[in-house]
């Protein structure tokens, strides 16, 4: 099994650069495959963010994100992952990921990552 | 197909020039056409804004609104160029337009644009 | 029977070590033993924290979680001891442990301690 | 009838004192007598503390609540005997008592109190 | 204390007495006072009915139940009279009053009653 | 001021005469006039049919229902009118006139007719 | 403890015998004490009947209903109780008792009991 | 501008031809415009149906109701037309069409149409 | 570990063998091991019965449910036998036992059993 | 891509079988493969039913279904397959499969299969 690559992700420029504007795409299909059990998993990726030069194009996030079907990681490297990736491409002003997955074991799961990293300046 | 255009839009007096005060509509009917597929997309949109010297009129939105149906968009564009317009047309205090689109291949996306573009500063 | 024991806990690599970001794991399913009465007790867990270093691993949370299912603890001892084994493998830039028992005798108890340990200075 | 004695209250030794955590308990069962009327009267008892070397005892303080169940006293003179019986016997960091009474002659009654009293500073 | 009287009963005829027709009347601003404790109660009336060759007036049914607000009468009675009172006028084919009264010392009660009483019949 | 006629209304061919089908039309936006204090009342229309040969024009329905802007009638006569104007006009096979008018004084009044007149066959 | 008297209730005429009406009340603030650990136990009674002769009084309901405050019974044979009582004084056509408890020991537990008996004929 | 023609429908053989189950389809985004207005309509169409030979494919039922995009016509015509041709491409055992179009000039209006027509013996 | 014996079901005479009246127990807290990875499973037990000769004791029923804690059995196995159990002691006139358990590996499972068993009889 | 097989499904002997009890799986992340496109399908599949002779065993039952995670199918065949396939391996007194998919080109579809196939019969 290949590893996701951020080569499928497709931009296309950004048809305001002058504004700061918010984009949330909310990805409630997305699932991947766990590392040690080789069981799927389940789980809603949110997406907020101010684009920069160029956005991210729809249906390649899609085609992006589907890549994880059968792909093995921990929760917090998949969001993580998704981050650099997303930030990477699109060099945005401001990105935040927030990942939520279904219960496992009777336990859940979230992970929230943002760029830039201003968690401890902000509060 | 011709691009849709501000000319539509007809303004009216603003009857309390005086005082900030806010008018927000919602327009949960419209659809414009994917630029890719040529599928229709559909959408609510949500624009708050404070007046300054006029007002648009409701019936004149209507009509500039139902030039996208059949005019190839990406959601971000679409909803920038309707701020602009409107902007351009009415010259408000602040406005902003919230546009949230139905899901497309379990994607939903939502694009929030402010006029004036306030964003860093306030936050 | 055995004192509930922080070895379980396994921990992996924090991914994205050069960035905070959020974690939060909520256990619904835990049970303890009150301590006066054998009687069990049931509540849930929730862990709210930013990794440093490593990350615990959720198969081995669960399973250290399972320890208390027949140990006896007051409420405020359980949380406590949660929170300072979960600290003491890894060693978080912040943590949070809130825990709602469910009622007892007419009367239901929730216990909220954080790390590090700025309440007066935060309020 | 004799009093409601603080007597009943057990405390144990605050298993984490080193830290300020937050112990809330709610006890919606409370039932105690009209001193006009003698009917009973019906009430949630909500206490919010921060324990410094011991805390309450669950069992204890469920029959030391239980002492007012044919005791006669107005609510504002019951939520405060409540708060200082409990100050005197944890000697807590803090403790807030939020009493809400249910309806009498289409009248709904709360009384709160705060230890120490820091009404005016706080707010 | 005059007895509430149906004589402030105004009717009009039935517009269209060749048709079984449904009327509903929703009275949620019904108060009387308590026989024995001379406290207002309140309450809530709701009446169902198909007249025959008159309809009650609103306005007239308004001044009739504000006769109740310093009459002292038992839910059961007060409930029962309208009944009675409002058949008595309209001779309707049919007739419910519905009466919900708002808590009294933590007890709350309804009465309805039925016209032609088939209550036994119909279930 | 002249009392609402039915010739206002317009109708169509019933599109597909051989089927039973249901259309169901809500007005929620009345408005009429109360005969005896000159007030307006407001109230939602609800029109449940089963055309036979011909179907009500939209447009001409809400011109209809228009006329009662300014026209007093008691709540009884204004529903068995609109139902006996539908009726003339349409000649359905099947036909509900639901009329929910807002509170007035305190008391809300609805009234429920239908064609032909089944209510206690039917019940 | 004396055992709770059906002495205490008192009965009014029904005003309006030639009828069946249906009487509901409902007492959220029950209370009596468990027979085997002395606790207090709380609950809501729902009392539904269609009376004969005679009313129950409302005040000498919430009397009687208080004499369990501190008696000792099964739940079951509480809400039993209640309905013989009730049948004893009352001799209604029908009466249904509906006894909610709050948990203890994390068990919740109703009981329903009908006069006359006629369960297993009505289904 | 063309009539929304049957033929774009394809249709597959139904995987279980022996077997009477049901499928339903909901279809959120339907559009088409007045014929007397040029103004758009918004609707939602609901399909259920057991399939007998064969079943519609939904790709194509998407682009069957595309076609109605730019069509003028009465909802009760629309209605009955895509009952009409899905009956005629798929010869279902059983269809119900369920339209319910946004409210226009105040007034909403739904259409329900069954295959075969049994609404009067079924009801 | 030796198996759930309902030898600990403690009974007491049924207050009112004479009326048919229906009884419920709610145990949301119920926990046993899943005979195949040794896991604990969390579920909800609701038992509705009408007793005949004996009732039983609901502290007894709690310790007999906590039998399961640390016991291995299937859902299906473990429903039936708490049935069984149940039915052996009291020999009711009817009793169901409804078991939903919380989801493992994303599947959510639940268990209704009837005594007498009249499921193909009743519909 | 092989097809899924029923050889993954294990039983287990029902403990009951002299008694007809419901057994109700929920399983909220089932997900396919579009033949037509490729793209991921997702859905909810709930089963209900009374074993015979054998239960399902649910890991086995959770591997089953894992099976279409990389298959594609056509969502009436998936609804259809899954029943026959537990039909012949548990050969039970009765089964239904309901399958809700999530929206695809803004269109949701359901699909509902019984076994015994009474569905003409039954309504």
């Amino acid at each position: 099994m290949t590893e996701p690559t951020a080569e499928l992700l497709e931009t296309f420029e950004n048809p305001n650069e002058g504004r700061n504007y918010v984009i949330e795409t909310v990805c409630p299909e997305f699932t991947s495959v766990c590392p040690k059990t080789g069981q799927p998993d389940f789980g809603k990726i949110t997406i907020t963010y101010i684009a920069d030069e160029v956005c991210y194009e729809l249906k390649s996030l899609k085609l992006y994100l589907q890549q994880y079907r059968n792909h093995g990681a921990f929760y917090e490297s998949v969001t993580n992952k998704i981050l650099d990736d997303l930030v990477a491409v699109t060099q945005p002003r401001m990105m935040e990921i927030r990942a939520e997955f279904t219960p496992r074991g009777g336990i859940k799961t979230s992970v929230i990552a943002h760029y830039p990293d201003d968690l401890f300046d902000e509060e």
